[in-house]
């Protein structure tokens, strides 16, 4: 008999997103916590299967058996939400960012508010299954990774690990994601006639997401200058990292920390050298797809590293985390 | 009375916004050069006013009085119409890759040919008019720039001329493009199915556009990672270009260095500290604009450089070179 | 010495649209009306020209001698507006729906709305110069028309009038948008992520612009079906229009019909039989391109209408209207 | 174990889709018959599964113990394969039109070629199986439905059938679909360039799957006026349907007549009146979408019909016609 799964923020695309893969979840059965109304749903046919419903409160919760909860809401409601789900014995899976950094001063510089729950910061594991398996399996409060910050730290982490980066001169990570990663609240910045034909640079140096990358990838800020960029596209990102490589002579040995890393992982998919993975490659999967391009010559090198922001950037890897977090086979409705 | 300019390759994307731009020059009329049925015209209007159109020999260009033609065509089809030409005493804009470069090895090594008119490379100037003014002037046949490097040279050399850049830690061009830029001619990797809804990267570190930018900003070739991407938009450029700042304290600084340096040029605009240009402020004009951002703190920098890649990355700098060529305004035409 | 002109919601799609176009108009010079703050502004670079702002008062109207005045405002701005600005002498374009309609019923039916400017209803001329031209001419208001009916109406009148259709088995215009036609204010419906990769029907039978069809076409509700239809691009409008021939045995008579009625009008184009217009082809014009499909042994004919929404449908046709009420060349800064 | 099923064309975009529907299927594996390289395969990740593939033969058909074929293929190519194959013992489906029609005169007429295998013609059985499934289930050479008249017989024949449409006064079918439809092989008309921020109608009256409205629902040429439109979207087709309801006096009764004659049919979803699907509702789906809008007054009504041209209008489709000759559960694959 299928578990029930909670969905906290079901309208939004990461919930929208949630309740498309579990609907084919061999283990799992979605639950939609309603908290409030922050978007229209959109019409269904006649006698479209109705997924059950119950409101978003700690009795519900007990009273649905709701062992895992998935909250795809903005920061500052999973703030709030999150203390009384976990002191009802769910387990909390939450795809904001609230969670992620280890202390509140932290949080308040890159997210410009005040963390209101930060007493749980020390209990949230960073659910990032490719670094931090162990500590999933055994968490009750797993803070799921910004989409950006995924694509970057599977790129750059085994090779700052390899020592093969001269973080001397510096690691820029140029980053692009479609529109799906703003969230579905209506704003002028996500509007079609703005997006459409456009193409923009936003949060240089200093976007929200940045103190992930420095937090698994061991890197120190000064190290690092990352750009956000919107695409006029749904879903997708592609991050192109620029760096010089140390003690590397060839493509293939950059290649070959990654295939040793990533050796037995499911989702992270590796190209020959030159091969440079795009966007939709990935569409609508949870994978990570990494390619390189390396000159011996010069130690210039560029990887480029590409996810989607909805699946493995976000609904995918939280459904990844409740996998190793419920015991069940990690790919489970992921492939 | 308007003077006749004539126009090998009007089918193309370049071609076709050449005689869109010309039909509001003040004092030139196209004349259309049939070379080769490239592509199929599009349907026309009844009674659509006909362009005059001659056949694309030295003679017809003499009789058709075409003092400037432009030559909006591949590169191998440039080396083979711009000798003829020349010697009939037409001025010759080129806007393929063919005389861009100053020697034919260089030509080689990056376009992958043997250049078929060598000796034509010692008199073509480059034309990029911020920089070249005086010899555009003077020149008989000019190499319009290439896209990518126009973005790149306007927002890379000021800062190198001014010793602001740490070249020895690397500069970093992350350059996205438009599809126009691949041109007309049908392929897999320019159908709507393949480049819509989909982001990729090109060409990492060995793009052919890369020796302009070494040559035009000064730097070497170890020193710039460049990688060109695929937008899923007709057309527009955006590039977004790292570096560490020698010398530098501030954003304002930093800025001072362009504003002196394109004082009283039309065509580059600069926008505050801390606000990016993007692609649909530059849709359709001859402008190239530039915004930054700069940590004081780290010295870590990003520009960011747009233009319209058909306009001042094509068409419309080819026609702001034949304005100096001809002595007329050099804005005519492009406000 | 360029006359100035006033436009009210500068800010929104049709109002930027209005600038665009202005700034190259050889008469007029616009000025901004600051009414409420709708909007965002782009980010401006330094040094831009800026463009004179005033208060949108009668009073500031009169000292800035705006003898013109646009309002690109929501209807019911538009009738809070027009009466306060037309008592102090201006001559008033308004691209909205508010003084369309004949009468206060017919609006509330359509508008869902009641009527809060009446009075002025019955000396508003429509501003369809194809149709009206003469009495646009003397007219001190103008109700822009709607950019459906625009389209419609200059393929459906011309067969109209001269019996050319079989009213009796009903017209089907078949009516597709670009979304900036629904305006810049942010909403579900018109978000990147919500438009993008999507076609989807609306207000089919009941869409408000359908009395402006019948009222200047000459049919009955009963013999029109009208759908309109959101396409996922920024401009543009493409009608199909189904209806049976009367008394026509060729596509060439049907075309004849058009050439006869439009002999003369520069902005609108005909194609040879069976070639069928397309978006691209106005794209960022006010002609109205027109061409059909017609089966001599059925009497099935399908006529396509293609405009700019955001030109023939709106901000170019308001300065051809602007143009006949100030006494100059139609096509002033529209070509 | 999984039965093998082979596909000829898999890099098409029919091809490509039904690898990706058969992944998940239960119980078919599939593998890939080598014809001719018609485009480039994607590049592979390092380590990626591969499937099968085996030359384009009878014989190797025939030890690969192929029980079933799709042919997802140019008409031509599937009337000079589909012979030998179906000998071979195959049971074949093909996605082209060659074996749509009934007699080959019908083929020349609409596809403008000779039919070059006019005896499998009487053979071949119409694969639409909420149409033809009992015959579907018992033949050996499946004619796959085209896309087009998938969504207009689902949503006509019904009424038809019903005496629901005044049919004296004709239907309209004006149909949009995405690019994918127009196959991967590289022309102007499906360039990025030329298709985004376009849209456009073609084969008005004359498009070659009318004769398969016509075959299905039961009407005549003269009844239906269809016209084709290019969509800038990747996948999906809406048709938005007119004509006069006959003895209809409610959206409820006209509902009604659907719901009956899809009861219990799992791919054809309805919606309350006046709610209209869109194509963004069925994206990979196998569904067809049906909702309708009625003018009790006038008998006016519109009938909106949404599939996703490479499912349920080609491989989706072509798979429900395999579960039903294999014996398999007709939804295997499919939700």
């Amino acid at each position: 008999m299928p578990q029930p799964a909670g969905i906290v923020g079901f309208r939004g695309y990461s919930g929208a997103e949630l309740l498309r893969l579990l609907a084919r979840h061999p283990h799992v059965e979605p639950v939609l916590l309603e908290h409030r109304r922050d978007s229209e749903d959109r019409p269904q046919p006649i006698g479209a299967q109705q997924i059950k419903r119950v409101p978003c409160t700690a009795e519900a919760a007990k009273s649905a058996r709701l062992d895992v909860i998935f909250l795809a809401t903005p920061a500052d409601v999973s703030m709030q939400l999150a203390p009384a789900l976990l002191d009802a014995g769910a387990k909390v899976i939450d795809l904001s960012g609230a969670f992620r950094l280890h202390d509140s001063a932290a949080y308040s510089r890159w997210y410009k508010e005040k963390h209101t729950a930060p007493d749980l910061l020390h209990r949230a594991v960073y659910g990032l299954p490719e670094f931090c398996r162990q500590r999933i399996r055994d968490a009750q409060l797993v803070a799921n990774p910004g989409c950006y910050p995924t694509a970057a730290n599977l790129a750059i982490q085994p090779l700052i690990a390899a020592g093969a980066i001269d973080r001397a001169s510096g690691i820029v990570c140029d980053a692009k994601s479609g529109v799906s990663g703003a969230g579905r609240k209506p704003s002028l910045n996500t509007s079609f006639c703005e997006v459409s034909a456009n193409f923009s640079a936003y949060s240089a140096l200093d976007h929200r997401h940045v103190p992930e990358v420095l937090m698994v990838s061991g890197i120190e800020e000064a190290e690092l200058s990352f750009t956000a960029h919107l695409l006029p596209i749904d879903r997708g990102i592609l991050e192109t990292i620029y760096f010089r490589a140390r003690n590397i002579s060839s493509a293939e040995q950059l290649l070959g920390i990654y295939s040793e890393r990533y050796d037995g992982e499911t989702f992270v998919r590796l190209y020959p050298p030159g091969v440079l993975p795009d966007v939709r490659g990935v569409d609508r999967t949870n994978f990570c797809d990494i390619g390189l391009k390396f000159d011996p010559a010069t130690g210039r090198a560029v990887v480029v590293s590409a996810i989607d922001n909805l699946v493995k950037g976000a609904a995918g890897q939280a459904i990844q985390n409740m996998n190793l977090m419920l015991g069940f086979e990690e790919t489970s409705g992921l492939l």
